[in-house]
């Protein structure tokens, strides 16, 4: 509530336009952040009565207290064969919509009775924003389980799980309107603190990663959309539905209406970057010395192959519990040669969701790519590009999110028709693009090749191996 | 020759006895460093007439030029079906007799013809102290393919690898005699260089590594002998052979006379730990404050476990295209845990060749351990007990192999009847013992498990990975 105070008047007046020329507005916000409100949508942790309470509070997106839940609704849903779980890979993250839920439910019964709704920060704002209550079919469908065909997952599953939980869609609500649709118009509290005018259209929510397909410039199949920062958003959108192993998510109406969104990603980059140089070379100013040695190094000059896994994989394993291995050390390695070895290490797991993308069907003819890393690294952009053998594209804009929401603001204002012909009069002009170098590819082919064995390896067929090395760790530690 | 001129009479000062105490005296010398030599034991490469050409030189053991001919000689070893290689664990290397010689006779066949004979430096040494020209039977087992009971491998094996070469003997002579013989008397020349007298008995020549056992005191089975600095070399001694796989070599006579030698060891140890200095840390005074802070971590507590094959595989695998790796990375993981982790896959390393020796019979109930590492980090010795659940001894006296080099020569001036007498009178009497944490053990039996399964995944079963990983290297470097 504070930065739309602060911020909506600071840019108005940064971009030299009369209050008077905003006419829609959009918003994006991490998901699945969580609250419980009132009916009035009064944050309960705005109460005196509940403010000491823990589960009064949001739940942030990326808090993990919630996988003992999600474990159990994962068991629970593949013996009963429930076929929502083809939606999600295989398997519901414990930072979702009901295993938040379930948690609240389970730990603090009042919590949960004297709440009218646990609701997504992003629907909550916009109702902040206009007074009105609109949820969107974009996070019921990520990560509510929600489909508009199916609607959500049967009570009869819930209670095989929770026995008790009888009402899953008591503080969800159950209805969801698409993307664009405009909530409301500015309160006028709001609109006064803010200095715009009540007259101006808010589109329901939107979420931070989905929302840089339109920013970017995306309105179709074929296009690959990597938001590449401390971790990797890799998104498509497509006309049909394809369901596949490993994918966060595949959405209808959940980046574009009227297509499916599709959601994958890899859970450690700039942070596995951050963390060579806070721990391993202890010299957090080193950044530029080792992309630029690494820079240097031909393919598969180091002799090394890393897998991704400092945080985990995200996609296509969905394994928290995996940790990052290097191999091929030798006595003449250097720390640069590591450096590069990481870079590569996340081009290639960006090629192994692409596979797992295509060998489903799913063409991907080209890579677009946004975020810190994309705008800082020319090097990993074009290993992405040298991996793959795809172009690469990183449009010249910034606040590629911010833009995407914008769209949805115009559309929910009338400026457009639909998203599509907006994102169509926007798309970034300016684009950096990337070739692939084919001999570099030829050699990465090969490395690639041992990496995705390892992949397999120590991702599937020997998954106990870093399971059981990491259950020691946290057995230690607690001892 | 100029270290022997000026390193006896010092030695002989410090001490502080008299010239004419001393009787006998023993040489120890790395293997195999083999030379070509005239029929008179000069070096050809000592005359102006040769001085020139690179194959006139003394091959140093660490030289893995013929590494394509100890290839074709492994080949067809195998192909034959020859017994002898049962006694080098299946493999013979590129640093021994055998290959170094075919090389030369390669190419330089000029050199090959005018050397009367291709002599290990260990026997040259004694050649030019005595003018008496005496092999030994340690040598002759673990570098040139011999044995006491079957002599060389057959002439028809090696002309079927190389055509031609068909007098394998010619240039090693046929006649090798037990450690702790009397090679012959000071030359008078060297004696009055020396300040020695001529009457001082010279011992056949021995080897760094394996003289170490009688030098810290160990004459019989049952004791693992580690000798740790910048590589390992293990030795146990026993009455009886056992073929077994990955094994160095089983030499009879080949350590102690009487019994037969085994050798095994790990190819990366102090180097390891050096690059990490160098290479990682960039810092080679870190040192005490890794080390420091290794000391501190529990067992299993940094959630990481290593492959020390930074220098390939000496035992078991005896593979030198093998690469090191490193698993359970995560973003907490700290430089110093990554250091502990390499402490711990040189222990992990060591208790796997332990296992290769019981699991096929032979009983090593304790660890007896010299070198550089073992008087400088009490956390690796302290590691070796805790892995194997083993005592290990560290005797409190330098210099173990010159201590057993002079034990032979002390045997060859009949101040001893045999070695075995010579060790009992002169065994170290102060020693560090490390005593194992049997709680410690149970969690590196866990982890040693996870290190085991990986090594038999990456050394054995998928070997194609690391393998090609350097193959790549190997080529992009040349391109």
């Amino acid at each position: 509530m504070t930065v739309v105070e602060k911020a909506l008047p600071d840019v108005v007046k940064q971009a030299g336009v009369a209050a008077d020329q905003v006419v829609g507005l959009g918003v994006d916000f991490t998901s699945c952040t969580v609250l419980p409100v009132t009916s009035a949508g009064v944050p309960l942790c705005t109460l005196e009565q509940w403010r000491a309470r823990r589960h009064a509070w949001p739940k942030l997106w990326k808090h993990h207290a919630a996988q003992p839940v999600a474990d159990r609704l994962n068991e629970v849903a593949l013996t009963r064969g429930e076929s929502f779980l083809e939606r999600y890979g295989g398997r519901i993250s414990s930072e979702w919509y009901f295993p938040k839920l379930i948690e609240l439910w389970l730990e603090d019964r009042e919590i949960y009775d004297e709440c009218d709704g646990f609701i997504e920060a992003t629907d909550w704002i916009v109702w902040w924003l206009t007074g009105v209550e609109c949820r969107q079919t974009a996070t019921a469908g990520f990560k509510a389980m929600w489909s508009p065909d199916d609607g959500l997952p049967s009570t009869d599953y819930f209670e095989a799980a929770y026995p008790g939980f009888d009402k899953p869609g008591e503080k969800l609500g159950d209805t969801f309107v698409p993307l664009g649709t405009k909530a409301g118009s500015l309160r006028s509290e709001v609109a006064e603190r803010v200095g715009l005018s009540e007259s101006v259209a808010v589109a329901v929510g939107n979420v931070d990663a989905w929302v840089s397909v339109p920013g970017i410039g995306v309105d179709g199949p074929g296009s690959y959309v990597v938001v590449i920062g401390t971790s990797i958003c890799d998104m498509i959108v497509h006309p049909e539905e394809t369901r596949l192993p490993g994918v966060t998510g595949v959405v209808k109406d959940g980046i574009l209406p009227g297509l499916y969104g599709y959601e994958a990603g890899q859970a450690a980059v700039g942070d596995m970057l951050a963390w060579f140089l806070e721990h391993v070379a202890q010299d957090a100013g080193a950044y530029a010395q080792l992309e630029e040695a690494a820079a240097r190094m031909a393919p598969g000059e180091t002799g090394l192959v890393a897998l991704d896994w400092w945080n985990g994989n995200r996609t296509i394993l969905a394994d928290a519990d995996l940790t990052g291995a290097i191999f091929g050390l030798g006595l003449q390695t250097t720390r640069e040669q590591i450096y590069r070895a990481l870079l590569e290490s996340i081009a290639f797991g960006s090629r192994r969701i692409m596979d797992n993308f295509e060998e489903h069907g799913l063409v991907l003819s080209e890579i677009v790519a946004c975020g810190g890393i994309a705008e800082r690294s020319p090097l990993i952009m074009q290993l992405l590009a040298d991996t793959s053998g795809r172009l690469v594209h990183v449009p010249d804009v910034s606040e590629i999110p911010a833009r995407g929401a914008a769209l949805f603001g115009a559309v929910a204002a009338g400026v457009f028709d639909d998203i599509g012909s907006a994102i169509e009069a926007t798309r970034p002009k300016e684009v950096r693009t990337y070739t692939p170098d084919l001999e570099a590819k030829k050699t990465y082919d090969r490395v690639y090749e041992i990496y995705r064995t390892l992949y397999e390896l120590l991702g599937r067929t020997e998954v106990g191996l870093l399971h059981e090395l990491k259950r020691i760790r946290t057995e230690r530690r607690e001892a």
